[in-house]
């Protein structure tokens, strides 16, 4: 077992790619990471599970079909598994993931922004 | 489903208590917690999951049978299940805790400080 405190900015120092996750820590089957976002990205669901967004320092948007919530530092919210969203910020945005392993950022959208690989930093 | 922002300031306006987190969220079979230490925990282990500590405001530590680990605002730590550990906070600190829906706050060891029910705020 490793004893120290896994710290946020030490972990954001290590990354500046937008909508690309990193693992920082893990609780049972779930995962913990940190994403830097900025822009948009692309309208998605994921099918089998609920998706944790909690926002460390920025602003960002969750857009759904029908509405939105704007979320800021020391803010959060859960997606529903199922539920069509697309992530958006205007300017850099730290957040905080919550979900399963195996959570593939783009749900079951695909494309050029998929991450396939989950990466530990 | 609601479409608002869950945000920590308001959520720990509510309450007062030392020990004794509150549920703020939920994500599949989990729960996010808002909890303000303040003082000696008792030590416990969780027989049957990993326990998320994350740190919103303040300092604590998180003494172990042979370690600790320092946690300050911005820093978080995953204690393995079944390992016993003893939560401390010399002045108030505000956390959020990230485990299974039924996690009870003392464990197995019981006591005046356990919680049995899990309350929503």
């Amino acid at each position: 077992m490793k004893y120290s405190a896994i710290n946020f900015k030490e972990k954001f120092d290590k990354f500046s790619e937008h909508f690309s996750p990193k693992i920082i820590a893990q609780m049972n089957e779930y995962f913990f990471k940190l994403g830097k976002f900025q822009g948009d990205f692309i309208w998605h669901k994921h099918a089998n599970t609920d998706e944790a967004f909690i926002v460390l320092d920025g602003e960002m948007r969750i857009d759904f079909r029908d509405n939105k919530v704007d979320l800021k530092t020391g803010e959060m919210f859960v997606v529903p598994k199922g539920v069509e969203h697309k992530p958006f910020a205007k300017n850099e945005c730290k957040i905080m993931l919550v979900e399963p392993a195996g959570t593939v950022n783009t749900g079951d959208a695909g494309g050029d922004l998929t991450k396939e690989e989950e990466v530990w930093i």
